[in-house]
């Protein structure tokens, strides 16, 4: 069926949002883990989070507008530092509750019981459960007009992840780190593995890597 | 184990663009068909896709810098018009595909065998094979400073969606659709679903969505 621009203007307001959020398929689940300059931690969930480049290596997360208040944005803003932690199948339901509407200057580490981890002195917490963790440091704020939404682009400062999940050629093992991935605002999913392509070429036909690199 | 942005730069060049890009997760695997002013159709599987907004309708895709021709970016200024399509397990093979460096002027479309669909008088070509598919028009060109890229955000004019796919209160059927994902550039995956979960409240446990709203 055909749903034109037209049709999703008469939309109920909040099924048109989650109907919207959902089109743009599987998203990863990170928490975003900041301090205010005050000292106070903030974890959030988001799942607009975009890889923008390798070199340098830089991620991008998107944050809404400004009509409530942001404390990730505004602790970028004043630390310059985030941490992006992957959400696994073990604490999900944990990271969901992340969004709900704390009391200002609550943590949401206390209030869902994951655990704030440091890395020397970097200011902003890490999630401990999480098996891959990144430390960022603020690299360009960029607004987005046609909405007012900012995106917020960091440079990756480290990374933690279990050496049994990362092979010779640098391959994160993903079946191991049981990492889950959301549609919408609140549908969570596990993917599990069908392949690794080889690489396109005009006149190759695409074969598995095992096959390719055998 | 802790990987520094130092060490980082000790990787071999293609091993640390290969890991980096993993960082992120799993991404959803989208085929972006456009054409150009002369009339030649172009297909190209893009993972760095965000929803941008609801309200408008906004998607974001990131094009990479242009030191090697880009036709989709070109295409989409020339003519202000994309598509985007899910991308499922009975053609990822295919989508892959269309990543090889095919001679100027070919169409990936007919060098991999999926099929172009044109909505009325939309220019962008849509992919007849997907089950998920939206026409879009050029919303805002956004230049990344840090490292070159370009983020074109579009708004949805239209969405094809399976009937079947879509429940009342505007819940996508993802299980239905059979849409994969990917984890750096060349690895799919495909989810099945964990659960559904209630709205997050600080004084109220999560449930799942079954049990929350029954």
């Amino acid at each position: 069926m055909k749903i034109t621009k037209l049709q999703l203007g008469q939309f109920d307001q909040r099924e048109r949002a989650h109907f919207i959020n959902q089109l743009t398929g599987f998203k990863p689940a990170m928490l975003v883990g900041t301090k205010s300059r005050e000292g106070n931690e903030n974890l959030a969930l988001f799942s607009q989070v975009m890889h923008i480049g390798a070199n340098p290596a830089l991620i991008g997360i998107l944050s809404r507008p400004d009509t409530v208040p942001r404390d990730t944005l505004t602790n970028i803003k004043q630390t310059k530092a985030f941490s992006l932690n992957q959400v696994t199948r073990s604490f999900y339901p944990q990271a969901h509750q992340t969004a709900a509407r704390y009391a200002e200057h609550q943590s949401e580490f206390a209030a869902t019981g994951l655990t704030p981890l440091y890395d020397g002195d970097f200011i902003a917490p890490m999630v401990k459960e999480s098996p891959l963790r990144l430390c960022l440091s603020l690299e360009e704020i960029i607004p987005i007009k046609a909405n007012g939404t900012t995106l917020v682009i960091g440079q990756i400062e480290s990374i933690d992840i279990p050496e049994e999940a990362l092979s010779n050629d640098k391959t994160v093992n993903y079946d191991l780190l049981d990492t889950v991935v959301v549609t919408g605002l609140d549908t969570y999913y596990h993917p599990t593995k069908i392949a690794r392509l080889s690489y396109a070429k005009p006149d190759k036909p695409i074969t598995t890597y095992e096959d390719s690199d055998a």
